[in-house]
């Protein structure tokens, strides 16, 4: 397809499908004549590949990059996937400007991990990210233990990644693809969840009369 | 204390607390002379809010902005707080431009959240968010039965909130604070539960010889 239909299809406008070409976030196309070149579906594919995970997923263009340089590697096995992807999503967490606070809270989180008997890497990006959330809650005035507030986050972390690992296909662009996607659909549910809770305790359903 | 005190606790820029205060994200100080103010602890705290929300929360200045009107509104209650912030973050995921593709995946997430019971108002956010997110998925071809592969989540979503608003304590602030960086949190410790299965399933721990 010509690239007038790529973008159509696609949802984004020319402009940016040549942004995409120039920054090789997108192949090029089949060249057919000195300024024209042909798409594929595959084009199609990656350019709702990218906006979901820059919209949806609201990853940076740098991380995106990365994770679709590994997409393209066929020799990329799931597991450096993963820390592709992982590094990639903890990266856009603004980084403390209280390193010394982060350290103080690094023990703490690399102690929880290491009771929640989770083995990955001292450079794994997720420690740093674990230690700066606890940082903050400390910085706002929300000081309680690490352990009793995490815990029923991690067993649950834990239960969906291996339900969502038993039940994924081996093609990195779908694994990229879900893992992103639910991480979103699991803050929209558990902000849902707050309401539906809320609603309950006032006694009342939300637009529902309670008979 | 001063601006420049102010600054350099809170962490960030004078030229950037001026644009706070000229954006009303930040109330005044006390004038102590004509071109002089005088900030107190609550000061200091609301920049430290604001720089964790926009900065791990990845808030936008614009969604940081009605929240710290509801936190402001002593008169506002948790589940209003709730469905402000909810608005708030909701906002953020991009709209996709095929809406109808996300009118039909809206009728199964509605179903689906029908199904597990959550009562929540007809325009709460998260409906369009979570419909955005399994039109994302079918277009991507991910197409998975929506219940199927979002129970586990939502069940999981309930259970962690329950708990948080029996733990939850009734300044706004927190209330604000805790759901957004626990949202991060858990995100940050899903990712890592893939790392850890996947080193388990290699049948190696990352870094550690198994005895």
């Amino acid at each position: 397809m010509r690239i007038s239909s790529l973008s159509r299809r696609g949802g984004v406008p020319v402009a940016t499908i040549k942004f995409y070409l120039r920054e090789r976030l997108l192949p090029p196309g089949t060249l057919t004549a000195r300024n024209q070149a042909d798409y594929d579906e595959s084009h199609l594919t990656r350019i709702k590949l990218i906006r979901t995970l820059t919209g949806i997923g609201m990853m940076s263009l740098a991380a995106v990059r990365e994770v679709l340089a590994a997409i393209d590697d066929c020799g990329v096995e799931q597991r450096e996937l993963y820390q592709v992807l992982n590094g990639a999503l903890c990266a856009q967490q603004a980084v403390s400007t209280d390193a010394a606070a982060v350290d103080r809270a690094r023990k703490q989180t690399d102690g929880f991990i290491e009771g929640v008997g989770w083995r990955v890497g001292d450079d794994a990006p997720g420690r740093t990210a674990l230690a700066q959330v606890v940082a903050a809650l400390r910085d706002l005035g929300c000081s309680s233990e690490v352990a009793d507030v995490f815990l029923p986050y991690a067993r649950a972390a834990e239960l969906l990644a291996a339900r969502e690992l038993d039940a994924m296909p081996p093609g990195a662009q779908e694994l990229v693809t879900r893992t992103v996607l639910f991480e979103v659909a699991f803050a929209v549910m558990r902000r849902m969840a707050f309401e539906h809770l809320l609603a309950r305790r006032d006694g009342e359903g939300a637009g529902v009369t309670d008979g």
